[in-house]
């Protein structure tokens, strides 16, 4: 009996907190704002019990990490243009560009060689992309350990023919985990260009995570006109705090970096594009987007698989629903963000030569996690356009719209004068996935995805009734 | 220098897209507010960069799952107490009461015998929470699927003897999850008794999960006096979804379900207590907790591990802060929450005969997932006050507060007129784990689960400044 009645009270509690929710929604609104209110609501019901974001991320990560050049990026495009033609979307088709087109090699390894307590210490690493490799032999070199470039630079000979060791973590504090990766990302970045500068050998570089795990997180790097190209990997977040430690203990720590990734002639790749095309101004065209291209660690499924799947689940939705959108909408799978940013480049490039008109472009790629909200780069009047359909997301809670910058691939188009809007999801676990292993289909919440879809296709549909 | 170009690009979207996100936190408040702000803000801070959470979470987790009765439940009360003794919690001590012991036995399994087309195939599944054994050599019946308790009804003679397959799936449009576990739960919940009402012989159940899985997900169900009991069983959405099709291409399938699980006499267990005593007003109790008990599939690490470290973590983090309630904070590891729910009518009915003055009592019992916000049952005055400080909420995105219902174990308290507070955390997730092997250590994230500790520890300290 108490069992029960458990159970009612449980039912009655669960009864309450639904109606509370439901009367939350029956505001007075002019009729406008209540037609749109259907919409989304019939948008989001349908994103959730018969989204195919999922389905098709599972196709694409299927197909293996897509890093540019490789032929995997070249079976996504492939895979892309098939996906966009079943769905029947219109004008299908391929911007041809070329693509950088590094590749890791068979072995990365990295080891310390002379530990007083420990002896040979193996250290879980990977090359950054772009890295050169290292001498057949590899690098053997002592650890120097610097939290900054600033301290790094305050060492003076020390530095000289040593592996720099850059060991400042994200700042775990932040609540923004886009900040804590901008507040260390520079080590990654940069950190060969500044140890090459002091007389380094190499750059080891604590992996960009706050999580604490044995997976090195790669992600781009660069070299500089002039300075010496030295090679550079990233160390997991677990080791790098083993070798911290005993760098501190012992005096002169001597690890062995080996690497076989090079650099090949540039390989053809492309954007993917597929439209709906509006029905009383076609030309005008909002753009929603992510990158194909992945790191070659894990299968890319946050790091823009997500992004990329919502992209085409946009359209799917609409059609699905039959909502004829006034104005083009159209779904383009950025090339090469990751390392070279070349696709956004040539579709800004290309919109600029053929004078298309941009109302506005719409990026998701900070992973396919429930959404909280938009980042918005344009100006106060369309900004608070913009803001004035917060009303739509309120239920979903992404209704978060404020003043941001929006994505990498829509970045050209922005500067050019589009308005540019990101998506903006949870992302307290963005940086467990980020550029390793662990971002595969398994680390992606199906509800989760189709929810970022769906509001992206709210967006999408007001943008084309209403314009911008 | 196209990717140092490229670098500074991203690099500069992020310093817009932070500095837009500061600015918003620096709005003229009064003084109160801006004190309260800047501690909000420590909380948060501190929980992210030293919780304690997870590592508690590790360490109840691995006691193992912690039914009602368990070993292992009882090794996660004295795991409660040392701990918060460890902590220097004041006055740590235990509830004793009473709580059934069910048990699963060693053996529970269930097949389609004789399939026209596929012969024997093995379905996944699991005793539900009570359910009483199967004779030694199982039941045998032909199965009837139902939607509904009045479908069941409507089928008469044809019901008599079989085994009811209650397959109504949790409704996936919804967005609220736990709208559409409610909307199918009375199946697990009643599905016995409805099924032996018609003549049933077993009640087989769809798990309460949208996700399509291969895990049974088990839960409490009831019996009721004069109606015959029978035995009860939950089969995974898979299993589930193969044999709907099954039934509906063969004319008769019969299904063996073999339990053995049982109820033992009730056994000695305890709520575990331990406070912040208030500087002030002693005497004016806050309560902050969750349910120290599990289901015995998994380790109930989102269910209800979560709630109990972060109820813990709340005072930690007070303590680790320097911060001193003026009402006294007391952390509740209520026992029993899942099968009779005794451990939170023997805390109500201590506080009521004891005149206890409990101004608040919140639980934390819907997953270890990033805070949305909090679900309020009080009165119209007392929930302004409390809607009054969503501001503290608003940048970790925790600032919904609603009127809804609060928390099973709080619920006696709520009837005795105390106010009740559910913490709300983004919730698409949790039915991926809830009651089934999955929901282990490795579902929850750090990060998340220590904002959800931040949100209740600031909502506890303004509750202990202010009274409400």
């Amino acid at each position: 009996m108490l069992r029960q009645k458990f159970y009612q009270e449980k039912m009655i509690l669960i009864a309450i907190f639904l109606s509370s929710t439901l009367l939350a929604q029956t505001n007075h609104k002019p009729y406008s704002e209540i037609a749109y209110s259907e919409i989304a609501q019939q948008i989001t019901r349908t994103a959730l019990a018969e989204g195919q974001a999922y389905r098709l991320l599972a196709e694409l990560t299927a197909l293996g990490p897509r890093l540019s050049g490789s032929p995997q990026a070249a079976a996504a495009v492939e895979w892309s243009r098939q996906t966009m033609l079943k769905l029947g979307l219109d004008n299908v088709h391929l911007q041809e560009v070329l693509v950088p087109h590094w590749v890791r090699g068979p072995i990365e390894e990295a080891a310390i060689i002379n530990s007083a307590t420990m002896g040979t210490v193996p250290l879980t690493v990977c090359a950054l992309g772009g890295s050169i490799a290292t001498s057949e032999m590899g690098v053997v070199a002592e650890v120097v350990e610097v939290k900054s470039f600033e301290e790094l630079r305050t060492l003076g000979k020390k530095a000289e023919g040593k592996i720099i060791f850059f060991n400042r973590p994200m700042d775990a504090s932040k609540l923004n985990t886009f900040e804590a990766y901008g507040g260390a990302v520079n080590q990654r970045g940069s950190g060969a260009i500044e140890a090459a500068k002091v007389g380094g050998v190499a750059a080891l570089v604590r992996s960009m995570t706050t999580r604490l795990d044995d997976q090195p997180h790669t992600g781009g790097m660069g070299y500089q006109d002039g300075v010496p190209k030295v090679p550079a990997a990233a160390v997991s977040t677990v080791d790098a705090n083993l070798l911290s430690q005993i760098v501190l203990q012992e005096k002169s720590v001597r690890v062995r970096l080996k690497l076989t990734c090079q650099t090949l002639p540039e390989a053809p790749s492309a954007n993917v594009l597929g439209e709906i095309i509006g029905s009383e101004k076609p030309e005008e065209i909002i753009v929603v987007g992510g990158h194909l291209d992945s790191w070659d660690k894990g299968t890319g499924a946050h790091d823009d698989g997500a992004g990329c799947v919502q992209s085409i689940e946009v359209l799917r939705l609409l059609k699905a629903l039959n909502l004829k959108p006034k104005r083009t909408i159209r779904a383009v799978m950025f090339i090469n963000e990751e390392n070279g940013l070349r696709g956004g480049i040539e579709y800004a490039r290309r919109a600029a030569e053929s004078n298309a008109k941009h109302i506005v472009a719409i990026e998701a790629d900070r992973g396919g996690f429930a959404p909280r909200g938009f980042s918005v780069e344009t100006d106060s009047a369309r900004f608070a356009r913009l803001a004035s359909w917060e009303y739509l997301f309120k239920e979903m809670g992404a209704a978060h719209i404020f003043r941001g910058g929006s994505g990498a691939d829509i970045s050209v188009l922005v500067q050019q004068g589009v308005p540019g809007i990101g998506l903006v999801p949870e992302a307290q676990r963005y940086f467990d996935f980020h550029h390793s292993d662990n971002d595969v289909l398994d680390g992606v919440n199906e509800r989760e995805l189709n929810l970022g879809a769906a509001a992206m296709a709210i967006l999408c549909y007001v943008l084309a009734q209403e314009g911008l």
